[in-house]
This record gives structure tokens, C-alpha cells and sequence, in this order.
């Protein structure tokens, strides 16, 4: 029996093993995987149209009639000027002639739609068991209407301030992520990069904090990391990086070379790929570039001007302008699917908590 | 019983407790108290004499026949050149004009001289149980003089790769120092810090490259993250942090009263003290001048030009010039003497992984 069953019980699952929704890494192969094996299978909404989460989110139910999240970005959109995205284009420049790029290509900002009201519609229309958030809430007339229709919420907090600011309006769990977790920070009431704080000693600082469940991320990768997770006060493990070595990981060839060769020590939060700080392997952007580069603009419209390189490198098989997103603990990620993953990531963590597996 | 007992017969210890050593902020009232209780005491070294090594060590034996560890630097010396130093007294000038000191105050380099023979002539007199170094390890002959005393010997890896270098060097126990560590950084093989592995992460996949046993450091502050630590596979968990509330530390109180009202996200990783990477509560001086500084001379002599700030800044009660040390779960420290200290971590944390608590 696991030692705390208060995120079973809230997400009415039988593993406390959550997928965490990788926006473009995973769809919804994924998430039903995950979630008919008995965890909590994450549909990442943030790069999607209605149009096409409806028909993932029926992909998803045509799989299991256990619950899934939905999860979306909710960040304030900001709008760069024009001076700071050709300040941008001009620091890409050199990479721009090297691939014989034209400069006055024209830059398409990045579909990343923070949650509004169209997408509250469709949370109604859906009805999902579960949505998460990243960076931060929606605004509280949004949320109430998230909360209306029963589904259960939840959202990261990279700082116990944090924590606490979700527990105060209405989070029904919190999701601490610790530095070592891969793809974007959900930092939302701090922007200092430099003292962001590792899963180890996040998730009991979180714990004391708040009275809502906890669910640890960042650095999970086997049983191990979840058996640890409960040792450390958490209700469940949140587990990212370890999915994208799974074959419904809809990640490039490219991303998975980088993972399968990569090294704890060879990742860094970098915000050239989106504006906003996020962890991956370093690659030549990063490295020449940032990994934080002041002159990258607001969230998500650094990609823009990132594209054109990433498509021309791509297409010689380079993965130097491409955001390859890693945790700090891609050696452990097995290829695996992602039923199987998550009944081995529970199973295992069970026995080391010393449970009857299962 | 400790699922886990080879630290323990390793060190010949009844609690997997190693109290950190932590250079001018313990001496030998704290590891004699750690090591009574029946975890593994240590002392710093780097910055005592031959003769204050000496009479450390017998206080300590007059406490305790129990093992201890010396721990000693082994960095290698690096003399800075002229205009280094003055670049960054230059940098300095602002803070030197605004406290009124003549710039030509002369500079004394700190005392943090690494491990020599007079040293291992010392470690063959006292024949300490237990040596541990910091920033890799000794020249070969100097080690092998260690060993051949029968000390056992271990040191901190901050990458797998330094894991795998100290064991194939002979090291009986490594040391896996995450980055929530407060202090130091043990790096030796690697100078990225912004590529630190949290111990969540770095624990597991260290245990899985070396075949020694591995002892977890940074973030362990209380029992919960004694028993996470053998959960990911360590064998002994180093404390820090919690040890400098205990009337044994030897800080100011101007360092204890930044603890007691320190979070978790207000330490980072800075070089200003000393020249080398450590983590410690954001100051003044760190968020002006650092956290990093490309400006900063060689370890340790950048601690020379803030000597003098610092004294000044003190006196009138200011912390800014002062280096803060702290790992990242600071708010778990409670005050309670090291032996209480050691005693619950190891009995807070054996009750949590559901042996009898002991």
C-alpha cells in the first residue's frame, strides 16, 4: 500500500504516477497510455487548437474511460516591440548568413496561447477529470469556471511563495518542481534563474507550507525517484523526461540521439528557444548564444526568429538551434512504452517503499 | 535496521549520519558532539595550522573514542597575477570609497592552503579514521601516505564523471554533492555551474556508475531526507546546513540570524567570497558584484579585497560583505545541539523508511 494516498484519492487513480505534458513532445498515444495503465496521462494544450484538442482529448477517451488532464499555459502575453525583436534577429545574424538565410524572412510567432475564455468553453465542453496549469493560474473569473465544472487543479510552484499563492486560490494540488526537471520552469512570481531550488529540498519545504497534496517533479526518472518522492512528503511523482525515451514521446530523431547520449552534468535552463527559462540539453545555441541571453524577447516569440535555423540544421541532421528539453536524469529513461513505464515506475517505487508491488 | 549498512561498517558508525565539514564554521565541539551521538564528526582543516589541527583533533579524543574525519582542500594553488588583483580591487573601489577605506589598505590572501606532505605527516601522527578531501583529491604519493595509514578515504563528485575519477583513484566512499549543497562546490572536472545536478538526480545515477558507497549531500536537513537519500540509493546522507543552527557552530550571528529568516529561493551560486563557486544567501555584494563574476580572482585569494568591507560592515551589523553559507533547505533547521541533531535524523529518518526508529 502506498504510504500516502491523498493524490490516489483526489485524482481517482490507482498509480500516483503523473505524466507530465510536454508540449510537443506528447500527445494523446501518451496520455491514454498513462492512463489506462492506472496513472495520470497529461494532454499538453498550450501549442493546439480547439479544433485538435477535441479530437486528442477523443483520441484519448476512444482509449480509457479513466481520467486525464488537460493542461495549458497561462502566462500574460506580452507583446515584444519591434526594436527588441530586430535586436534579436541582429544577434542571430552571423547564424543567419552562415545558413544562407535571407534576414527579411518573415518571423511567425509561435502558437502559444495562454488560457481565455475560448478555452474555458471547451474545458466545459470536455470535462476533463484534471487540469493543470503552467506558469502560475488564469485569472479567478476563468479559474471559477475551470472549478464549475468539477475538474480538479493543479499547477507548479518552483518556490514555496509560490506554493502557497496556488494553495490560496484554489489550487487542489500543487505540483513542486525542482530545478532539476527538464523543459520550461513554471516560475510565475519570481524570475530569478540563479536560486532556483532543487527537488530535494523543494518538496518538503513545499509540504510544510501548504495542506493540499504535493506532487514532486524534477529529476524522477524510476522507482527510486518516486520511492524518494513519498520519503520527502510528496502524495505522487510527476514524471517528464523518462516519457520521451516511450515511442508515443512525439519528439524528433534528433531529440532522441541527444537523450540517449546525453549526461546529467550537459543540461542548462536556457531561455534562447522561447524567451522563457527552460532546461535542455546545451547545444551550440545555447552555448554561443546563452544559455540566458539577455537580448532573447518575451515568451514565446524568441522561437520566431529561431525557426529558420532550426529547420535549415535540422535538415542536415544537426540538432544546434533545435530546443532539445532534458531533465538531470535522462541515463536513467529505458525504451519502454508508456503503459509499461508507468506500471514499472509504481511497481518499483513500491517495493523500495517496501509495499507489495503492484 | 538501515536497509543499507555499508557506510556504516565503512566508517564503523551506528547512525548513516555525516555532519559536513564546514570550513570557520565548526570545529571540534561539533564534530566530537556528531561522532558521541554515533554519527561521523568532521574537521574542517583548511584553514587551520599544523599545531590548531592538533589540538582539534584532541579535543575531539577527549570526547570521544568514536572515528572522525579530517577533512582537508586540495585544490590546486593558483597564483594571481598583479593585475587580476587590481581589476578586482577596481572592482571593489565603489564599496571601499563609501566605507572610507584607503585603497591601499595592503591585501592578505586567506589562509586555505591544500593538502601537502606536512599534512600527510599530520594524518600519519593523528591517524584520523576517516580523511575526506574537498575539490578532488591529493597527488597520487600523497594519497597513497593517506591510505597506507588505514584512514579511510573519500571525497565530493558533483558529476557522475568526478564519481567514476574518485573511484578509480582509490576512493573507499564518494561524496554525491547536489546542487542544493550549501558552501563550496566539490567540482573539480567541470567548471559549468550552470550545468549543476540536483540531488535528486545526481544520487541515482551515481550510485549506478560506481560501485563504492555513495553518500547523499545537499538538501538533507531533517529526517525525511535521510530516508529519500537511502531511497535513491545512498548508503549515508551528509548534513550541513542544520548543523550551523547548533550552539556548536562557530558563526556569527549575523550568519545565524540570515538563516533563521532565509527561504529557500534566496541563495545562489557565487565566487565573489573566494573565487570558486559556493552556495550561499543572497547579499549585497553577491546581487552588485556577482552572483558570478568574471572578475573574480583564483580561489581563495578573492576573499583578500572584501576583508576589509567585510569587518567594516560588520561592525555596524550588516551582513553585506559577509559570506552567508547555506544549502537550500535552510528553513528545516531547528536549533538543538549536533548531538540531539544527529540523533533525530537518523531516528526520524529510520522511522520514516519503517524501521523501529533508533
Amino acid at each position: 500500500m502506498w504510504p500516502d494516498r491523498r493524490a490516489l484519492d483526489l485524482f481517482e487513480i490507482e498509480l500516483p504516477i503523473l505524466q507530465a505534458p510536454m508540449a510537443g513532445a506528447n500527445g494523446a498515444a501518451m496520455a491514454a497510455a498513462v492512463s489506462a495503465a492506472g496513472g495520470l496521462g497529461s494532454l499538453p494544450c498550450a501549442m493546439l487548437s480547439a479544433d485538435r484538442i477535441r479530437e486528442e482529448a477523443a483520441a484519448i477517451r476512444a482509449e480509457t474511460d479513466r481520467p486525464f488532464n488537460l493542461n495549458f499555459f497561462c502566462h500574460a502575453p506580452e507583446e515584444p516591440d519591434e526594436a527588441t525583436l530586430e535586436a534579436w534577429k541582429a544577434r542571430l545574424a552571423a547564424y543567419y548568413d552562415e545558413f544562407d538565410i535571407d534576414p527579411a524572412t518573415p518571423v511567425t510567432a509561435p502558437n502559444r496561447a495562454p488560457f481565455d475564455a475560448a478555452m474555458a468553453d471547451l474545458v466545459d465542453e470536455l470535462a476533463p477529470a484534471v487540469v493543470s496549469f503552467h506558469f502560475g493560474l488564469p485569472a479567478e473569473d476563468l479559474l471559477e469556471r475551470v472549478k464549475a465544472t468539477g475538474a480538479v487543479v493543479m499547477s507548479s510552484a518552483t518556490t514555496v511563495a509560490e506554493a502557497r499563492w496556488l494553495e490560496d486560490r484554489g489550487a487542489d494540488a500543487v505540483i513542486a518542481q525542482g530545478s532539476e526537471a527538464g523543459g520550461h520552469r513554471g516560475m510565475f512570481l519570481t524570475n530569478a534563474v540563479a536560486s532556483q531550488v532543487g527537488t530535494f529540498a523543494l518538496v518538503p519545504q513545499i509540504a510544510d507550507a501548504v495542506s493540499i497534496p504535493v506532487i514532486a517533479a524534477g529529476g524522477i526518472a524510476d522507482g527510486r525517484g518516486v520511492a524518494a518522492a513519498f520519503m520527502l512528503g510528496a502524495a505522487a511523482a510527476q514524471v517528464g523526461t523518462a516519457y520521451l525515451f516511450t515511442p508515443e514521446a512525439t519528439i524528433s530523431e534528433l531529440h532522441r540521439a541527444a537523450l540517449a547520449h546525453g549526461s546529467a552534468d550537459e543540461t542548462a535552463l536556457t531561455n534562447v528557444f522561447t524567451g522563457r527559462p527552460a532546461r535542455g540539453l546545451v547545444n551550440r545555441v545555447m552555448r554561443e548564444v546563452g544559455p540566458l541571453s539577455d537580448a532573447a524577447p518575451p515568451f514565446p516569440t524568441a522561437g520566431g526568429a529561431l525557426a529558420p535555423l532550426k529547420a535549415k540544421a535540422e535538415a542536415v541532421a544537426s540538432p544546434d538551434f533545435s530546443s532539445l528539453w532534458s531533465g538531470q536524469a535522462m541515463t536513467l529513461g529505458r525504451r519502454q512504452d508508456s503503459g509499461a513505464l508507468t506500471r514499472r515506475l509504481a511497481s518499483e517505487g513500491l517495493a523500495r517503499l517496501g509495499g507489495s508491488p503492484g
